[in-house]
C-alpha cells in the first residue's frame, strides 16, 4: 500500500510510492528509455487487451467493452500511485502524520489513433476528451474519501511522459488537497472577503483592458500569460464566465477551441516543446448547505495552467519557491499571438 | 532594471529578469552548451582579470586584490538577477504589485583550483567557504533593503550549473522573503506557539530515537532524509544545537565535516549525480527589541537542503505542489549510510 506522508513543518503531503519503488541502484546508471514503436503501443485501438479492463469509454453503439470502436477510453494505471481499496488509516508516528495511499490513478486515452500531441486532434475529439474529464470527476465525487481530482498531461519525455508517443491524460483522485490548490483557495478567499469579487474575474477584466498578455479569446475562454509568470511561456486558460468547478463545464467545445489554438501555437512557434498542463479546480464541497456555498462558490475560478518545459529548473527554485523568469510574459504573449496556426 | 512581480493569488514573488532576457526564438533551437576547457575558466587562480572586480576574498597576507594568492573569492555575477543601486519602487499596476529588482547577486568561488565538486575539496577549504557564506550574509544584513540572503549551489548541468566545471556558490540578496521560507516560518511558529519547543529540535530528537533516516552525525551536525521527502535521496543537514540564523555559525569545521561526508557519499554511491543545495535560514530580524526576539529566535532552526537531481520532475508536481517519491527515505538513508568514503 502506498503511503501518504505529511511534512511536519509546512504541511505538504507526499506520496511515498512503494508500488513503483526505486531502489538506490536504479539511479546509478541512467539509460534513456528506448523509443517504442507504434506496434508496441497498448493505447491504440485494437490493443485493448494490453491495458487493464476499462473503467469507462465513449463507444460506438454497436461496440463492446474492452474491444475496438471507441473514441476516448479510461483505464486504471498499470503502476498506480494510489489504490482504491482500503480505509484511510490516518495515524501518527511520533510527531509525524501519515495515512494510507487511498485514491485512484487512471489513464484517459485521448484518441484511438497513435497521435502524440493532443493539439493535433480534431477540435471535436478534444471536446470529447474534456467531456470525459468532467464525467470522471463527477463520478469520483461520489466517493466520500476523495477530496480532490488532479487531472494533468505530460507531453514529451522531459515533461515526464513515457516513451510511448500516444496522447493521454492522467487522473489522480486524492484523499487530501494539493498544497498549491489550498494556497490558491486561501489567497482567492482573502480577496473575496475584502472585495466581494472573484480575484480571477477581476484579473480577466484587467487583462482585457491592458491587452498586453492575452494570447487568444475564443469560445468563451481567455488564454493569457500570467503577470508573475514563473517560466517562459507559462499560460493560463480561464472561462470568461465565473465558474468554480471544472466538472460543471458544459461548453467543452469552447474549451477545445481555445486549448487547440494555444497548444498549436506553442507547438508551431516553439517547435514542439515538451509541456505539461494541469486543471486547477475547487476541491469537492460536499458539506454544502445550499445558501452557504452559493456565496463561497464565488471565490474560486477554475483554470488550466500550461507549462512548456523550456528551461532547466535551477534547484534553488524548488527549494526556495522563488522563481527567475528570463522571458517577459508580455513578450511571450506577443510572440504566441502572432504564430499562425 | 529587473522587475519583481507578485502573483496576486498566492503572493509568490518572481524575478522577471530583463538583464538576461531570452527572446522567444532563443527557445526554438536548443543546442547544449559545449563543454568549456579549463583554459577558458574565469574562476581559476591567475584568471582574476576575467571576472568583475572582487567584493571580498580570503587572501594570503602578501597578495593583492584581484590578483592570485586567494583561497575563496567573491565577485559580482556577470549576469546579475538583481542590482544593488536604486530604490525599491514598490508600486501597483491595477490589481498587480511589483517593485524594482533591488538586491545583490554574487558568485562565491569555492576554490582557486579547477575542481568541479565541492565534495572533492579538503575539509579545511570547505570550512573556509562556509565561513565566507556567513561573512557575506552578515555584511549584507547592514543593507536595510535586504530581507533575505539566499545561498545555493548548482552542481552539474541538469541542476542548473553552466558548462564551466569550477565549484562555486551563488548568493542572491533579496528585498522579499522567498515563499518557501515564509511557509516554514509560519509552520514552525505555529508549532512553537502550541508546544513552546522548536519543531526542528523535536524532529532531531525523534530521528535520533527512531534511527531509521540518519545518514551521518558528525561535528555537531545531523544529516538525514526527511520523513516526507519529495525526491529520492533528498537530504537535510541541521546543527544539533538550536540556532536560528546561519550567519551566526561559528563551527564551520563541523559543518564542513558533515557536508563533505554526505556529498562524497552521494557522489560515490550514485556516481556523481547533479545536485543542488540551499541554505534555509531565518530572514533578517532587525526590528529586534532584545527580549522579544529572544523568544522568537526559538522557533526556527537553520538547515541545509540537499537535492540530488535523479528523476525528471513531472510538471504536475510544480503545478500542484503534490509530490510523488518512488524511493522511501528509509531505503535512501540506509543506502547512503553504507557507502564507504
Amino acid at each position: 500500500m502506498p503511503e501518504l506522508r505529511k511534512d511536519p513543518v509546512i504541511g505538504r503531503w507526499v506520496i511515498i510510492s512503494t508500488e513503483r519503488a526505486k531502489r538506490p541502484h536504479d539511479f546509478v546508471t541512467k539509460n534513456e528509455e528506448a523509443e517504442s514503436s507504434q506496434d508496441d503501443c497498448p493505447f491504440c485501438e485494437g490493443k485493448e487487451d494490453k491495458t487493464p479492463l476499462e473503467i469507462t469509454a465513449l463507444r460506438d453503439a454497436e461496440s463492446s467493452s474492452n474491444g475496438p470502436g471507441w473514441k476516448v477510453r479510461v483505464v486504471p494505471s498499470l503502476a498506480p500511485l494510489l489504490q482504491i481499496e482500503g480505509d484511510m488509516g490516518r495515524r501518527g508516528k511520533g510527531m509525524y502524520d501519515l495515512m494510507n495511499g487511498i485514491g485512484a490513478h487512471e489513464i484517459i486515452i485521448d484518441t484511438p489513433e497513435h497521435i502524440a500531441n493532443i493539439a493535433n486532434l480534431e477540435e471535436e475529439q478534444i471536446a470529447r476528451v474534456f467531456g470525459v474529464y468532467t464525467k470522471r470527476m463527477e463520478d469520483l465525487k461520489g466517493d466520500d474519501r476523495i477530496k480532490y481530482v488532479l487531472i494533468f498531461k505530460n507531453h514529451g519525455i522531459i515533461a515526464g511522459a513515457s516513451s510511448i508517443k500516444h496522447s493521454r491524460t492522467q487522473l489522480i483522485a486524492m484523499p487530501v488537497n494539493p498544497r498549491r490548490v489550498k494556497e490558491e483557495l486561501i489567497g482567492a478567499r482573502r480577496y473575496y472577503e475584502y472585495k466581494k469579487r472573484c480575484i480571477f474575474c477581476d484579473m480577466i477584466q484587467q487583462e482585457i483592458k491592458t491587452n498586453a498578455r492575452i494570447i487568444a479569446r475564443e469560445g468563451g475562454f481567455i488564454a493569457l500569460t500570467p503577470f508573475a509568470s514563473r517560466f517562459p511561456f507559462e499560460i493560463m486558460v480561464l472561462p470568461e464566465e465565473h465558474s468554480c468547478d471544472f466538472y460543471q463545464l458544459k461548453n467543452t467545445k469552447g474549451l477545445a477551441k481555445v486549448m487547440r489554438s494555444v497548444l498549436k501555437k506553442l507547438s508551431i512557434g516553439l517547435k514542439n516543446p515538451p509541456y505539461n498542463y494541469i486543471i486547477h479546480t475547487a476541491p469537492f464541497r460536499r458539506m454544502a448547505s445550499a445558501g452557504y456555498w452559493k456565496t463561497i462558490d464565488q471565490d474560486y475560478h477554475w483554470h488550466i495552467e500550461i507549462m512548456p518545459r523550456l528551461t532547466k529548473m535551477a534547484g534553488f527554485e524548488w527549494g526556495s519557491g522563488f522563481y527567475i523568469n528570463p522571458t517577459s510574459p508580455e513578450a511571450a504573449a506577443d510572440y504566441l499571438k502572432g504564430v499562425e496556426i
